[in-house]
Order: C-alpha cells, then sequence, then structure tokens
C-alpha cells in the first residue's frame, strides 16, 4: 500500500490539503473512492486510510498502522559536501537505510563551494529525494535536512550525540579493523549517533584533529578503500546489521 | 598511489603494451621517468613499479605489495536485470565493497528485456566500470562480470556455492531478522556465497520456490524495504562487517 508523510494533528476524517500530494494522488496514481493507503502524520502515528470523498478529498481513517520501521538509534549522517549530484544519491540511499537526520557541510578539501543561495537550492531538491525515498522505503519518519554553511556550525553541535564516529581511510590502510564494531555493540537504544564523512578527497589532518578533540572516534570500513558516497551505505547497514539483526546484549 | 590491473606473467622489467592503459598513463596521469604505480597482475600480484623507461614503456618491479584486500569468502552477486543504467551503479559499488563476481539475469518480472546484442554491449560497459572501481578501491583481484541470457543458466549454478542467499522483502514485511546474522556467522573463510537480489517488481513466488528446492535461503534486510539496488550494498556491507569487522573465528 503506497504510504505518504502529512502535516498534522490525526483527525478523522482526514482532509488532504496540500497541493503536490493532491496532484500526486489524483493524477500520478489515479485514487479513486474506495481506495486505500497510508498517511503518517508528523509525530510518527501511521493510518490505513480510505478515500470516501473525492471531491472533498476526505479520508476516513481506518485503523492505526505499527510504526516500526525506524533504527533502534537515532542516525544523523553528515557529509562533506561531495561533487556533482552525488549527495541526492546519498540521502536517498541513507533514507532507505534509516537514517534520521542528513547534514551536509563544507570540507576543508570539498572541491564544491556552494554559497547560500545555491545552498537553499540544493536543500530544497534533497528535501524531495528523501520524501520519496521514506516513502517507498515505509519509514515512520521523514528524515530532515540541513546544509550547512561552515564546519563550525557542525563542531557545535557535536555535544548533542552519544557517539561520533567518523570513517577514516586512513585507518583502513593502517590494518585497523574493529573499533566500528567495538562502538556499534555498545549502543543501546535512544542512543544518537553521528556519522562523519569526507569528501573525495578524504579529511584533512587539521579536520581529524578537531573531530578528535571533541571526543570523536576514527573507525576503519574493512581493508578496501570506499569512494566518498559509499561509506554512509556501508555505515548504516553495519548499525542496523549490528543493532537490529545481530541484536545487541 | 594509482593501481592498475594488467595481464602477466610476472617479469622485471615489465613492459606494458596495452592501448587503454597506455592512454591513461601518458594522456591522463601524465607518469614522468622515476614515478612509481602499483600493478596487479593476473594471479593476484601486486607490485610497486617504476617507470624506468618512457620510449619504451618499461617499468621496473621494486617490491612485493601485500595482497590483502579481498573479503575472506568469495562472493558472487546475482541481480535481475534493473530498469536504466542502475546495474552500473551496482557493480561499481559492489566493486569497491569486494564482491568477487557480478551476475546479471532476467527475472521474471523485470521490466527490462535485453536481447544477446545488448547483453554483449551491456557486459562491455560494465567491465570497464568494475576495473576502474576495482583500481580505485585497491582490489587485488578484478571481478568478473557475466550477463545471463536466462535464469535456467543461473540456478544450474546453485551446486557450485556453499550459501546461497536471496534478499526477500516478504521475509523484512513478516518481520523476519535473525536469518542473515545467523547465516554470515557460520560463514569460514574460503566459502563461496551468492547473493540473489531480485528486479524493482520483485521476485515471483515461482522463482522463490525454485531457489528454496535448490537450498537457498530467504533473508530480510532489516524492517525498511530497500530498493533494488540498494539491497546489494546491505549484504556485501554485512559481510564485511560480520567477516572483517566482528570477525568469525
Amino acid at each position: 500500500m503506497q504510504q505518504y508523510f502529512v502535516p498534522g494533528p490525526v483527525t478523522n476524517p482526514y482532509q488532504v490539503q496540500e497541493k503536490d500530494l493532491l496532484k500526486h494522488l489524483f493524477s500520478v496514481l489515479r485514487l479513486q473512492e474506495g481506495e486505500q493507503l497510508i498517511f503518517v502524520f508528523d509525530q510518527g502515528e501511521k493510518w490505513q486510510a480510505r478515500l470516501i470523498d473525492r471531491d472533498a478529498v476526505l479520508f476516513e481513517l481506518e485503523q492505526s498502522v505499527p510504526a516500526d520501521k525506524e533504527l533502534p538509534v537515532q542516525v544523523t549522517l553528515a557529509c562533506a559536501y561531495p561533487k556533482g549530484d552525488k549527495l541526492e544519491l546519498v540521502a536517498q540511499k541513507a533514507t532507505e537505510l534509516g537514517v534520521h537526520q542528513i547534514w551536509g557541510f563544507p570540507g576543508q578539501w570539498s572541491v564544491v563551494k556552494w554559497d547560500a543561495k545555491k545552498l537553499a537550492k540544493r536543500q530544497e531538491k534533497l528535501r524531495k529525494v528523501v520524501l520519496g525515498a521514506a516513502e517507498q522505503s515505509k519509514r515512520d519518519l521523514l528524515p530532515q535536512v540541513e546544509l550547512l554553511e561552515s564546519q563550525a556550525e557542525l563542531l557545535a553541535r557535536f555535544t548533542d550525540f552519544d557517539l561520533v564516529l567518523v570513517a577514516y581511510e586512513e585507518a583502513a590502510k593502517a590494518g585497523e579493523r574493529s573499533r566500528l564494531a567495538q562502538a556499534l555493540g555498545q549502543l543501546v537504544a535512544g542512543q544518537r549517533v553521528l556519522l562523519l564523512v569526507g569528501p573525495e578527497g578524504g579529511l584533512s589532518p587539521q579536520e581529524i584533529s578537531s573531530y578528535e578533540e571533541r571526543g570523536a572516534q576514527l573507525v576503519g570500513l574493512g581493508p578496501r578503500i570506499l569512494r566518498a558516497e559509499t561509506a554512509p551505505f556501508y555505515l548504516l547497514s553495519a548499525i542496523s546489521y549490528q543493532l537490529e539483526l545481530l541484536g545487541n546484549q
């Protein structure tokens, strides 16, 4: 059943008013009276709904649906701005893999330099990508996207997290192979994790120092060198595997 | 240091003869006498090499480099043909993540239908993508690509593997969450694993039956619904995490 994120509060019957969603429901999906879908309201409440009045766009909320698709920890992914539209690929896949928030920041060695106007435009595009991916992967929550103008903003937020992990290629080259597993094995439900991934050219020694000073752990992702956009897939898959399939404790 | 796959046998000095590589070394990389790179020969032998004669394209093999970048198990990824150029994205990322072989096959519900000519063209393109990714991620081996014309060819090869895992969305929906971890926890070094991933529309009940009859295990990849091209990233990351970071005995 198709799923859509809608603004709350939960009211029954529920009237859809967002233009984009109306267009999608009736021009793309060609929804008919009597047909069903799932609405996810702001607070993460999921309801199975049936179209009961086409003209007034009224849906009857038939039954609540379990919200059980989220990772047990809240994961924020912070990526240094990569080239081209790679951040869109990362945002789409990270959303499928359960990310809670996606941040971009200007890495010291990021090739691209985006001004405030460009960032606002990119952010808008990324939010659409994330919305589509969250609906398709049946997420309970819509991941938030924020593109930062400076690395100082990122550093100031380190204290909001229980664990900060930095994907670090040099760790992989040096044969470091167990820190990620140790860190993930100690996570408990409800904790907040920040994942930091550099740009194509990597993170500078200065950046690495400033992360370590603030308590970040440098982790290798196996012996192969992963591209900047591949590291988030590995990290998020490993978190799901450790917490959802293996199960900590 | 840049890495390149070259045909064996290992001879010292080594003369490069492949046209594509010559063009890359001297037109793109603008290699000068005295500069170094790494050659990986057919058998997986890695050598640090220095250009000693620009005109004869002769390299001195200075020292052998450890070949320690491969997963401890040999993983073959078989993807039902997806739409567009998604298989290229999968091949690139799977190579970075350590896949040993990449196969494509026509899924019953694959939207695209490729004839032999189209398959040959696609295979050629995929091999280039895989070569680039294998060089960049410093693999010891070049993953092989093969696009099959029928699913019968795929089924006939099941007996070549110690473990066949099928990514199965319905397992995720039904809340199945531990089979993948159980299966990966039992792997031992040197074993051969086949990963089977369906197309956008999923695998048909008939396909699922024919896989199960031949001993395949259906595994869920966490509670979220992953797109066809995202499932391989999850599976390969989980295999690396379990075997290389957690470490099976």
